[in-house]
């Protein structure tokens, strides 16, 4: 569970509510019903029109994404990697099929067995590289959904507002409810703004940046692979890792003494 | 047919009026013709400058674009290029040609043709990527008069209200009805943002989204294409276009049993 | 004489005057010259300052450039350059010049030209490449006159009415003036908003569509004369040039018995 | 002196406030002293901020680069290419040396030392290369002044304006100056749009144009270098540089007979 | 410390708050604590959404980026490295180790430990690529902390105030309030595009300045080591370098005589 998607979350609309609030305002005064209609009705709308079957059906998945905490942790996979390392030096390349039997890392596992395999090296670079730009595409095209929600709705709630306006200028019968009707209107400005700044652009950005740390991951794993096939000494191996690092991660990881063997 | 394109139109306008009538709004005071010629005339207008009549007359063929479902399906694709794969192994390269002959897909029939043809490799290559590259500038360069209208709508419905205003303000003979006219003014705003929203700028993102797809489909074919040329045995095959795959595609494909022979 | 840019400005600027004139506004009232100064004269103003001299010369010339149709028809110069290419294997490279005489394509005789000259077919490479980019380079630094009026000329609207209104409600001496004062002061934002979206931006558009186009087939005829430079046979040149063109195109061109001889 | 920048200003300007004053205003209403405070100071800040101390000090160097007028002559540049290739053929290299004498052009002038040095050619390349490409960034380093400026400056108005609103709405105690008060708050709107669409932004632009014509000149430099260092015969070189020009400049350049021996 | 950080932000806030204080407003009416909550806390909450928390961890990291003075002096640097260049063709590689024992530079301590290890020469270039394109994704990485507030803070300024409008508008008890309640609605703008526009942004801006001059100190040294490497003589390292200056910078050095031997 990545806490700071819903801490983000709690933290903005309480503060939304509470300034409200200590003003003097009533919380039942922001609920309004046709303003919910026309700004979620029109933003799913749109989304919908402009988003393949295929892609909608993933949303629950990229929702899912956003929150939950990805588990990149570079250092460990550099020592996991050095390991494999270690292990097909010593052993032979057919030992690393052993040593991932437990691992639920697709992405190593196959790159694993196709070096197994014996494939072409230069085939087997291609196919990891197409992968993660594959994963990548993939995942954007469903974060998109995001992005064109955060992109509509301030624009639904413009129109629910100009409607408002349309509704009450069009009957000035009772110019004291003028008032009133007129902050019912700007009820459907504010669900409009709030939701692409407070939920959609939020998560939509989440995800990018999810999605870049993955990509680092599998960049960090595939030059690994492309290593150990090449049957590089780990020093090296390692040198090449640690360029991935920032300068606090590559401090503890060299003052650690994690090349047992070579 | 794609549905969705038609059930978000549908969810869209209807969650639009259903919000309006709620509020107790009639649909007549939405409907006015002055604001309907300034904004629809202005957008088409503004987009026929813009447009080469050689793209205008592709914009039935863009909308319809828009609504057909895509019949891309990656897994059935890679099962009939790994069963040319195997074709071509075990009974040569002219064998092919009897094999696509029910197809109607004149991608892949153009691609083996030039490979039963014996075209050089690299010659067969450079055709198919920029006939990816030419298909991908086309359909995009129509699209892109979507991409405009939602553009200029707005700005059109901004001119439309613009205009009411300065036609109310001259004249304020009559102060009584200086709310409703400012309400029919506001009409053209809505018409103009209403229709960016709800149809222009989705139905360009569903044509990216779909030539997106179809970009990817041919992509797929081209590297099927390449290693039948190749003579590479239908495993390698495999391993190359399932890179293309999402994860549960992957899992489906790998739980099947495709290759029948080498 | 490219029709559609010019029906385009018609329907768009007859659409917003017909809209005005239905509700019942006088055309006179939309017509002011302290507007008409303040708009087009800071508009010119800013774009002159942002434009080299010798970009400003150029205007007349971009402008006749969005209103002459392109005469691009990729069928017939494919047409053409086959008949090259089978010239060219027929009777030799010289018997091009004659072949060309007629022709006021300066861009295909100057390379046919180097050909003849007996140039390095890298060399020729280099400088057909240089001349598409320096074209589309040259055509887009001046049409960005169009696409700087676009973005200034709204702002220029706004200054104008911000100046208005300060004028107007510095001295409210005649409480009953100020409706149509406000009115007065609203016509230079509709002369900004229309001048941009009606004028400048779709001319843009239209430029960078004609532009896209003559790019093409630049490219087009580049890839026939390297072609007839290393005497490929005319399939050959035949598929290569196709996959420019789209589905109407490619199929019109296949069902007609183009290749004479080979 | 770049006599459109200046002129551009004063067009710009005079037309701006002659559309003011025909409408009855005064000019003293324009000026006001806190609005000047707010906005310059405030857009001022803004940049100061954003801009590290040794990009601020060339703000006087890149103003004068929008002023002052460019000397590219493309066609003068050819001729001095083709005529020293012609000394380097028939003098030898060294020669190089005494016709640069006077030229006061360093980037050729550094560039001739280095072939005279007997550098290598892919050297030489890489380095003149990196001098375009760092003199590219450096320029549009300092030039990002103007673009921060032309972005801040307008909310830097609205900033002043929404404090004079604060400001006049909080203390309802004279309604009458209620007008004359809001003309005022809006004067700061109209110093932060007019400034950044008077100055900024137009200067922004000039400077990128000014920035391309000079990088275009390297290039076409950097070309003839090369060409000199191969020892190619002036033919050659001359349909390489040619491909830089324009139509009419390359007109201008075939009718003359600039080529006076091989 | 970089004095221009903290300087601009005074200039700017000084400058607001002198220009509002000269109209005569009074600096508490424009301390408002709801307001403060809203905007603020609406701002922190969508920034935490989109940021995960290793990120969020590093925002004081980059708050001191921007503020510390960065030390980049090409000019020493280019001594240092030509240096550098010469121990090593008269010592050899070993005695660098020596020659950098008191730097704390760890970039070039770390190429040079590459160089005398003795790896592989395109290793060694991937590596250190990789690590500038690393450092140079990390800090960006970091800074969208800065762009998203930019770009969320005024959102929640209209939040704010349309939801005090909303609380205004809905209890029109006491006409009296109606401006005074007006204006403290209007503060939440204020607090939203004030922080982007004095703090946010120009803060991203800096980063990203600061950054462009540490990542060209990179590749400056980057460009050092291969030539120490390669052995090349310290003229041609020197011309290499050079490229790098500006042409203030580029006469100070050539005036010198940095190159005691070669």
């Amino acid at each position: 569970m990545d806490i700071t998607t819903l801490l983000g979350i709690i933290i903005g609309i309480v503060s939304l509510i509470l300034g409200f609030v200590l003003e003097g305002g009533k919380i039942g005064a922001l609920i309004q019903l046709t303003a919910i209609i026309i700004v979620f009705g029109g933003t799913i709308g749109a989304v919908i029109i402009g988003t393949p079957f295929k892609k909608l059906k993933k949303v629950p998945f990229i929702i899912k994404y956003a929150f939950v905490d990805g588990k990149a942790s570079p250092k460990e996979t550099i020592d996991q990697l050095i390991d494999l390392s270690n292990i097909s030096r010593r052993e032979g390349l057919l030992a690393l099929e052993g040593a991932l039997h437990d691992s639920d890392n697709e992405f190593l596992k196959d790159g694993i067995q196709m070096i197994i395999d014996g494939g072409d090296a230069e085939m087997i670079q291609d196919i990891i590289s197409r992968k993660i730009e594959k994963r990548e595409e993939r995942i954007l095209s469903i974060a998109k959904v995001f992005e064109a929600a955060g992109g509509f709705a301030p624009t639904m709630g413009i129109i629910g507002t100009v409607m408002g306006l349309v509704h009450i200028l069009g009957q000035l019968d009772d110019p004291q409810s003028l008032g009133p009707s007129i902050a019912v209107a700007f009820i459907a400005t504010l669900y409009g703004v709030a939701s692409a700044n407070m939920i959609y652009l939020p998560l939509y950005n989440k995800v990018k940046a999810r999605l870049n740390e993955e990509i680092m991951m599998m960049e960090l794993q595939a030059e690994g692979l492309l290593s150990i096939q090449y049957g590089e000494n780990s020093t090296i191996l390692k040198s090449k890792l640690m360029a991935f690092l920032d300068e606090q991660e590559y401090e503890e990881l060299t003052d650690k003494d994690v090349i047992e063997s070579e």
